[in-house]
């Protein structure tokens, strides 16, 4: 898709945008202040630019005169971009002009990596977990009358280089049929070991030459959401993708009420069977998506936290929830897939990621898997930020991890006017330092209902880098605005005028939704600092952060650091690896070094529970703060703050 | 039980007898030969002995006249021995006193041996396949709460120095109810791996302790019966056996009426589900008989012929009958025995012998194990006799081996008055070598059916050494005797009178009879030359003898000699396994040692299929003779046969 240059004067600030990009977007990355109420719908007329040069589509609503035209005035909201173009923010008065010093941030999320198959292939790490051999065996006489498996072993053997072979039962009860199908010739199926020197499985025997075409399956088992994908394992291309509701929610929204629900009569066979009725329908999905058949998928690969895998495995999880919190294992061994209950071919062994502790799953250990994190140089610091985020710090030489208890502040959760990321939601936001007017930026540009967890970070990180909130999270009493008010004994601001909501009430945000936020960024950042403190480190040597889930394309770099949820580093080494359990799970179907890796990884990786750990509590206390007590792991935000009060 | 020295007279030939035999079962194993027709009846009345010192029980019927006893007469055949006794065989005629010349043979059968558990244990060979471990782990704390299979794992790794554990699904779905059911006290059940260096399986897990009980079963699934045994793995004594008739015999006497019923539509799963009933029936049968919970049988080991070994597996046997005759497998691995159908504890893997061939079968490999013949420093020589006779030829550094076509002569087939091994059948003989009167000696001691078996080979050889039948099994047509006559072009000897049988019928012995008897030893003894031919061995060198399956122990080892079926051999240096497959299958189950050893051992066993190997046909047409074209390799029999001559 083509890109184009927009420069924001008197500011001469220049971003490159995607076409059809808005340029409220634009000014937004741009780190630039337009006033607008109304998210983006066109309504509240407020954010009129003038297009200096260059052109954009649409941009025109009856609240422009046909004078502010003739002007180039346009709605910065409904201006769609479709060329370079140059844009003047109007200045209407001297508290306009007096911004011009003050220096914004722009908008960053993190560079979005996938692993790639060929530098796999480059690095030596492709060693494919199930392949396909095409064999035209000798037929037998009287001379040469060996048994079939004898016949096929040592044929792989003599003409393919394989020594270690063993052959299932299910192969040899249709060994005899399909040898004598077509002329002794025949596809094998082998499944390599994850060490070398052990032996390879023969799992499927099939007529004639069937060897270009293996496939497998990864598998992400959200607590909320299944997401499948089919590999192809001679391309390593993903060649289809589905996600569907987890069933299970029915029956509770979070892994501790799925516990308590399993703990019931017949609970854990319910929650396993909707489980499984989720992932089959995946599953079913995806396949008719590749277009391939339901025996020709060799493999399954799947990850999940602790509380998923058990339920989906069948095992009791009832201790997972109960202190002091004992999942029942990390490894699981290679399952057949028909016995668990998944609806696949009879040959196919599924593969389950291990788990560290009742809190740390196979979907993070599949994370730092997928992600690289154990083979990385630098001091990186993993992060799946949710109701539970979880992270994961460590490089090469060693790992440690740990649950944090955020609370569902990221999730909308908690927040007088959270909601989750969907339409209507605030998920961008600037104030003017002066008139502190807002810049409300909502998905879907419709107006907004109410705010998400992304637009509450940026929300909070800019009225506290303004002034307008101090570092302990409490609004500047003194500021001469409507916006800032006492309601009921509790102070707030008001993001947006109940004309300019769907809602038919002001959206406001208020110093308790601030420090229920401050809570949840002070767990993770304090569990940073407490897995650092334990291994003698410090949070200021973090070379490298990367994010995954969902949560973590959104977030605004720069703010996220800002109110201290992020430890400040480069934005440039943050990265985003998307759903990494299905990353990991995908990585895993794709090469053995990966598994192979993994039961070295949970070895060395060491599990704290951040309760049990005594200084996490005092990490905690300094952190609930605006970034932080200590302001010397800020600095950048330290000379920025220095620079405003300047000005 | 008491032992009594019998000595007969005039051939003062002295023999050692236990209490409550008969006198005329001394004369057989004396070699001394008094008239007898009604098989030990009395009714004949005619094995009239004098008791000249000691005393005997009973032996008098109204055939004995007043002034007979008082002379001390009795009849052989109803006299009981129950001290040492001093017989006399009356001579009342100068032909009866020629034979006091005569050297015979004295019945001799195989020493019976039977592996012992103590000399396993010396000879370092003892590696029990599963062993169970008490284990009292410290409950999870706050600061100690890992997972529950790591705890498992990690205090079997540090207490009992188990350094490689791998824990089953079913372990792990378990283990968290199981280690609180008692305080972390548990005894875990481990299945050792073949191969040092590769990993324990934790099968099973129970809480408290229940080291103390663990038992295995092992099973021979024969074509005609199924025996099973309970064997106590902590001390090695078999607790109980039973055996049943395979219910398959309703579909098929043989395999291969029962491969050609398994070819029909839904024959293999209703011949696999029949076995399955019988081997379940006797399953539950050794449980009761050994007071043992089927939970608490740990493992079970099979041995069967190729075609009931894949009817058992479910695996198409139909390759089986056709040419070029391929089993479809020789190893099977480890196989979970609730998904064979087997009525076991779900943690039960099932471990079936290998095979060697399509006739050469899982029965015949375990009697190798058991039987010690892959460990030998002998050149030996191992044969199972039945309608198919395998052989097994070799020592410690080389085996061969091969189904030889014998027939069912050994089992009364093909010969007019054959019958099984059952009450009536003749089973020992002895022929006055100058009136031509038999000495007949019936299972049951009743009056004679039919011959069985082994009756049939003491009955040709003692003609044969006698000179009435010549080495081409033909009758001397010129001897004065009524017994000897032709029948409808046919030639025979009158064995039992009509009136001494229960059938109504003069029994006899043609030379039809004789003929197919001949085939069936030289189908035997051939194959016996071709496998040493292939080695460049001559049938001269073999140093002992193995005899395998029930017939072998009934077996008169010179007899066996002379017909040409056993090669000449001293008979102390012929042993009698009884069912080697059960042994095998015991063995198994006893210590991995076998497990080990029987990877290496069907490496090593070269299978020659007999009708493919050029010598074979040459080696079975100088075999078609009594007792073979080449005296050379008879030399005891050649003495004696020269000896006759003179006298």
């Amino acid at each position: 898709m083509a890109t184009f240059k927009v420069v924001f004067l008197p500011y001469n600030r220049e971003v490159t945008m995607r076409e059809g990009e808005t340029l409220i977007r634009a000014a937004m990355e741009a780190g630039v202040h337009i006033n607008a109420s109304c998210g983006g719908e066109g309504v509240c007329g407020k954010c009129r630019v003038i297009i200096e040069s260059g052109a954009v589509k649409d941009g025109i609503t009856e609240k422009l005169s046909a004078e502010d035209l003739e002007k180039g005035y346009r709605l910065a909201c409904r201006s769609v971009i479709c060329g370079d173009v140059t844009v003047r923010i109007p200045i209407e008065s001297e508290v306009d002009a007096s911004v011009l010093k003050l220096q914004f941030t722009g908008r960053k999320t993190a560079h979005i990596i996938q692993p790639d198959f060929g530098a796999l292939k480059e690095q030596g790490l492709f060693i494919p977990p199930v392949e396909k051999r095409y064999l035209e065996l000798p037929e037998p006489t009287a001379q040469d009358n060996m048994p079939d498996t004898t016949r096929l072993v040592g044929f792989l053997k003599l003409h393919h280089d394989e020594h270690r072979l063993a052959v299932s039962l299910p192969v040899i009860r249709k060994l005899p049929d399909t040898l004598r199908a077509d002329h002794f010739r025949v596809t094998a199926t082998l499944v390599r070991p994850v060490q070398s020197g052990r032996k390879s499985n023969i799992i499927h025997i099939e007529p004639g030459d069937t060897s270009d075409r293996n496939f497998a399956i990864a598998l992400d088992i959200g607590t909320t959401t299944i997401y499948g994908e089919v590999i192809d394992l001679k391309s390593g291309e993903v060649l289809s993708a589905a996600a569907d509701f987890n069933d299970q929610i029915s029956y509770g929204e979070d892994v501790i009420t799925r516990i308590v629900f399993a703990e019931k009569p017949g609970g854990l066979e319910k929650l396993n069977a909707v489980v499984l009725e989720t992932i089959n329908r995946v599953i079913g999905k995806i396949i008719r998506r590749a277009r391939v058949g339901r025996e020709e998928i060799s493999s399954i690969t799947l990850a999940g936290n602790t509380t998923m895998t058990q339920l989906f495995l069948k095992v009791e999880p009832r201790y997972i929830r109960r202190s002091p919190y004992v999942p029942a294992a990390t490894l699981y061994p290679p399952i057949n897939a028909v016995s668990l209950g998944l609806d696949l071919g009879d040959h196919v062994e599924a593969l389950v990621y291990p788990q560290i502790s009742s809190y740390v799953g196979g979907d993070i250990v599949a994370g730092v898997m997928g992600s690289g994190i154990y083979r990385a140089d630098e001091l990186t610091l993993f992060m799946d930020i949710g109701t539970n985020a979880e992270i994961v710090i460590g490089n090469r030489d060693w790992l440690a991890c740990a649950a944090c208890s955020a609370g569902p502040a990221f999730e909308g959760g908690g927040v007088q006017f959270g909601m989750r990321a969907t339409k209507g939601a605030i998920e961008d936001f600037s104030i003017h330092p002066r008139t502190f007017e807002p810049m409300n930026v909502t998905i879907g540009s419709v107006r907004p209902k109410g705010i998400c967890g992304s637009g509450l970070i940026i929300m909070v990180a800019t009225l506290f880098e303004i002034g307008i909130v101090d570092s302990k999270g409490k609004y500047n009493r003194d500021l001469e605005t409507s916006r800032i008010r006492e309601t009921d004994g509790v102070w707030e601001y008001v993001v947006a005028w109940q004309a300019d909501t769907q809602i038919d009430r002001d959206i406001v945000l208020t110093e308790i939704d601030i420090e229920n936020l401050m809570r949840a960024k002070a767990a993770i950042y304090s569990g940073c600092q407490t897995l650092l403190d334990e291994v003698g480190l410090d949070i200021s040597m973090i070379e490298q952060i990367i994010l995954a889930g969902g949560f973590g394309s959104y977030i605004d770099l720069e703010k996220a650091m800002t109110i201290g949820l992020l430890p400040e580093i480069d934005p440039e080494r943050v990265t985003f690896v998307g759903n990494s359990s299905l990353m990991g799970a995908r990585m895993s179907a794709l090469t053995n070094r990966i598994r192979l890796d993994v039961a070295e990884v949970i070895q060395r990786m060491t599990n704290f529970e951040l309760s049990e750990t005594p200084s996490y509590m005092d990490h905690y206390v300094a952190a609930l703060f605006l970034p932080h007590t200590d302001m010397d792991n800020f600095p950048r935000l330290k000379a920025r703050l220095e620079n405003r009060n300047k000005i």
